[in-house]
């Protein structure tokens, strides 16, 4: 069975937490990072539970990410074989890996709020798959499904938060990804062994924005797997332990792309005059986010094996 | 005068040193990191000149970056007056600033080789400003020209080196800007004082390619300063001592942006014959950097108070 650990708010401090049947274990360990806490081991993580008592229930602490910064948050576009047609794309013939990243400081607590800047008027959703890498790396990487292991060390839920009004018109992936409370990570950290790393390719994901599903999906589709990905982006980074890959998003966020007639269309139009289309287009679709809305997060196996727990976030309105 | 600091290998080591009229006097400090040597202040930096000789002449050492890793490194695209205009976009209208970043693994030595991977057939290059922060911040800051200089410690030469044929037709910045090498930094770390911060907005850039300038222009025509860009930067990063802005690039690159006419036209053909078009004609243009190319680098300002030394590179093919 894998490994689940959370990290909760205790005072003005944090703590770590073995998580078994919906009841949290403190842990007795100095840790105060991610590197720190993957360090260890899983074999001393489980041999520092606090004694003896029945631990508490989940419900009732204050959950935190349980990546902390600084971590490198890299991510994929575009991963998903449905995601990819809607778009107007064809995932078999894709021949390259999108990349971009979000800051340290978008990293939020898996269960709160997401603050919407007030300028931005199209706030979408994406989850995903997120890697929590587990290897101190330097150079290019060989990385196979084979030795995949080495350098992951457990998943947890993402939430790629993106104000679209700033990612598209702007062509700027990072800044429209990056506001605070846009990267939602965890509750659950989960630490998988080398005879676990199947689950990767079998996980089922599932967003609802108030009760209404939005986003389901299985890791099954994703295109670029994650050893393809991890050797491809060693290429221009070098890996700490406790940074993540947020591995793609499935098909069903707030974003409805145009037909290829309408954009190549609108490509006859001056830049500003072809934003504003673009903007009053969206501002009619109602799947994207509004001040209030609740979004809920799971991702697990169909075996029952994996459970990542779940998000849990109410929009509100930042900057006032 | 402004303090102007270089690293250089020492044995397996580096060490850093103080430079004054062509000659470096090592220092004796403790620091291996950027942000451990700012800490210092200029003062103790001053007082820690090993003692009496005459220094090493600074062409003698092998000069590394005097920023280290870790570090951000963040950056603006299309911040030049006359590089805005060629790239058919109106400075006086333009309302965003548009940020990127480059891999921490892409910053390497000021003198040395630029690495092209094989894949890349458009390497192109970008002279920058390059700030090195100085403060750690924690949220959204207000910054202006009366507090700039304490978030900014200093400055140094920066090259934003560009695979084009990843970064337009994939719309990549990250990727494509990101290889090993593509960001040399240095060779000299100008401390500033707050009354030395005016010449952030009055300093020469020149690029040479083969001893031919490609890249000449002043920083007085950067259409977003440095205090505003700092403070919109504050709304999704937390500042580290020693992350690092690079501000944009002069016109001058080797790439060469087709006619908004063209780009209208070729918005009707396919993505796939767009994209093969524009690599047909970029590839016609001798500027793009070939193995065997030399580039130097120069920041000064006219009165010769700030002179950010020489970047010196040779392209190389990688990944053989």
């Amino acid at each position: 069975m894998p490994t689940n650990i959370v990290r909760f708010e205790a005072g003005v401090n944090s703590k770590w937490g073995l998580l078994r049947k919906g009841r949290v274990h403190e842990l007795d360990i100095p840790c105060t990072t991610t590197a720190e806490l993957l360090s260890l081991g899983v074999e001393t993580i489980h041999q520092s539970v606090v004694g003896g008592g029945s631990g508490v229930d989940i419900e009732k602490l204050k959950l935190l990410s349980p990546v902390t910064a600084p971590a490198k948050v890299l991510c994929q576009g575009a991963n998903y074989r449905q995601h990819m047609i809607d778009s107007g794309m064809d995932p078999d013939e894709k021949t390259y890996n999108m990349f971009f990243t979000k800051s340290t400081a978008s990293i939020t607590a898996p269960v709160g709020v997401i603050s919407k800047p007030k300028f931005v008027r199209l706030l979408d959703y994406e989850i995903e798959l997120t890697l929590v890498l587990g290897k101190k790396t330097n150079g290019a990487l060989k990385i196979n499904r084979e030795n995949l292991h080495e350098y992951v060390a457990g998943i947890c839920i993402g939430n790629d938060v993106s104000a679209r009004d700033v990612q598209i018109p702007q062509m700027q992936f990072h800044k429209g990804k990056s506001y605070r409370t846009f990267c939602p990570l965890g509750p659950v950290l989960c630490l998988l062994s080398k005879n676990e790393m199947h689950y990767l390719d079998e996980l089922q994901l599932q967003l609802t924005v108030n009760g209404e599903v939005r986003q389901q999906d299985s890791t099954a589709n994703l295109v670029f797997k994650p050893a393809d990905t991890l050797e491809e982006y060693s290429q221009i980074h070098d890996f700490e332990p406790g940074d993540v890959l947020l591995t793609g998003t499935p098909s069903g966020c707030a974003l409805g792309l145009p037909s290829p007639t309408l954009v190549k269309v609108s490509g006859l139009l001056p830049e500003a005059k072809r934003w504003e289309l673009f903007l009053k287009m969206q501002l009619k679709r109602p799947q994207y986010l509004s001040v209030g809305d609740k979004i809920e997060s799971t991702i697990k196996s169909s075996d029952g094996v994996i459970d990542l727990g779940r998000q849990q976030h109410v929009v509100e309105c930042a900057y006032d």
